[in-house]
């Protein structure tokens, strides 16, 4: 079971890129996403439509204690930082992993995210994209697939060379 | 050589999301990034400044007509799409591109797109974002290695297990 912790999360700057991380997260293979910061009913609401008319399970819930989330989460906790040790060579060990925390920062991450979590890791020593990071990160942890098995799907796309096409359900 | 083309970008709603575009961009091994829609010199800025700092080469240019731009193109030209072929696929055949030319829609794609691309690939077929589509491309088409020569480097991470350290070249 894959989770995310997203930090920091500010309603206008942080909208998009926020909800991004979510959306990564669900087409990845994670099964909730939490943020801490500022609390944000378009970024929850924006991802219930997207489970509702795609599939879930997927959750997305507002955290008020990041901390106290970290601390009593039961499995392990990863926090992608350009920081961080280079994350492949950790990949085998984390997908042995019942449970997982993946926490990505925003703007400014806490000093206490570096001790409370078990890797501190990064996804390339670079300025990066938190979004793309996650996304690479994910990749690899599932074994370079995507999430195929989404319950209550109402929209499927249909691959195409040219064009668009999708299949809904009703 | 790779060049990221992102099409209909608005300066308010889209900076962020654009901005990480380009920064996945130049550390998953782009030389460039183009960017069609409304001009924006904060876009520019900030891209410049990074590749000041953590080295380059890595240009920002704006392009007004999107069309010419991709018809010009001397090379593949790859269009990452959710409705498209499953990129793993077709990734042997595009390393062997000598100069590769991926576009990246913005909210509404002109359906030319679909036409003037060599290839219109998705990465998965879930809802997901441009940001993480374009990560995880370029990472396997980098051959999951993340770029390392760079020029005139003036900052440095050093990986650490816990916090932060980077070197600065004056």
């Amino acid at each position: 079971m894959i989770r995310i912790l997203r930090l920091g999360h500010r309603v206008f700057r942080d909208q998009r890129i926020s909800s991004h991380c979510a959306l990564v997260a669900r087409a990845l293979g994670a099964q909730g996403f939490a943020y801490s910061g500022q609390r944000d009913s378009n970024l929850k609401d924006s991802l219930k439509r997207v489970a509702e008319q795609w599939g879930g399970p997927f959750s997305v819930r507002y955290v008020k204690d990041w901390k106290r989330e970290i601390r009593n989460f039961k499995g392990m906790k990863v926090h992608l930082t350009v920081y961080g040790l280079p994350f492949q060579g950790h990949i085998s060990k984390l997908k042995k992993a019942r449970n997982l925390l993946v926490i990505v920062g925003g703007e400014k991450v806490p000093p206490e995210v570096y001790q409370l979590s078990d890797f501190n890791l990064s996804v390339g020593q670079q300025p990066h994209s938190e979004v793309g990071a996650l996304a690479v990160f994910l990749y690899e942890l599932s074994g370079r697939k995507f999430r195929e098995r989404f319950q209550k799907v109402k929209r499927k796309v249909i691959p195409q060379e040219r064009g668009k096409k999708t299949v809904k359900r009703s």
